[in-house]
């Protein structure tokens, strides 16, 4: 059974970082730059929240918000879901899809360690299907 | 082996539309009622692009431009990557991974019938692994 340490082994553990009081269009910016959907609101250690191209979306710019007016202390969303390196992959998946969420923190600690998308989850569940498979089809 | 149209009927087939000369705001705000991440930009019949929440971030926001004073036709990408009904998922994925893109346009005799993600692919792709070890594991 694949873990979550597993996954953040394959897409690397680059996770992009902003405080609470940055606008924004600082925080897009950060965003665009590492070309990721996401950021995620740290207060020194702390994870406080993240915010998405969705919450650009649906938050700021379709209620007329100026994006270099607004923090993501406001438009941030909180608590973010957070999993264990140990988690299993399956499990983390299913509370993705029954909580209608797109990210989970990694924590160990009290320290953020990575981030996961439904996009990396279901890369490894594929990769762990195939493998498999393989196991039935060793000439496949 | 799943075809796109399997993968249409389960994710069902509707796709949010725009017009080139409406404007990145009027988009966002279909796409933020409809939650979703991506609109398609027609005119008449004829497909002329996509516009996607990344391109709000990346072309829009952080460049300091005003959605409501930019339309579609110059923010959006062309030309947009089509698929056809009958195509088998493996072959759209690779096209998707090899050119970096997140959506397919499904297009029969010229008419755009649907939208695929990346995400829709990997889902099928997963459930047809999992159909496929059932066969051998009849009891698991």
């Amino acid at each position: 059974m694949a873990t979550i340490g597993q996954v953040l082994r394959v897409k690397g553990p680059d996770v992009i970082v902003a405080s609470p009081g940055e606008t924004v269009l600082a925080a897009s910016k950060l965003m665009a730059e590492a070309n990721v959907g996401s950021v995620i609101i740290k207060d020194g250690e702390a994870v406080k929240g993240i915010f998405t191209e969705r919450d650009l979306l649906t938050r700021v710019i379709v209620v007329g918000k100026d994006p270099a007016a607004v923090t993501l202390a406001e438009m941030m969303s909180a608590p973010v879901r957070i999993c264990r390196l140990d988690d299993n992959v399956h499990s983390v998946f299913n509370m993705m899809v029954s909580q209608h969420i797109s990210h989970v923190a990694v924590v160990e600690g009290g320290a953020l360690i990575g981030l996961v998308g439904l996009r990396d989850i279901l890369s490894a569940e594929l990769q762990e299907a195939a493998d498999k498979l393989k196991e039935y089809e060793p000439d496949a």
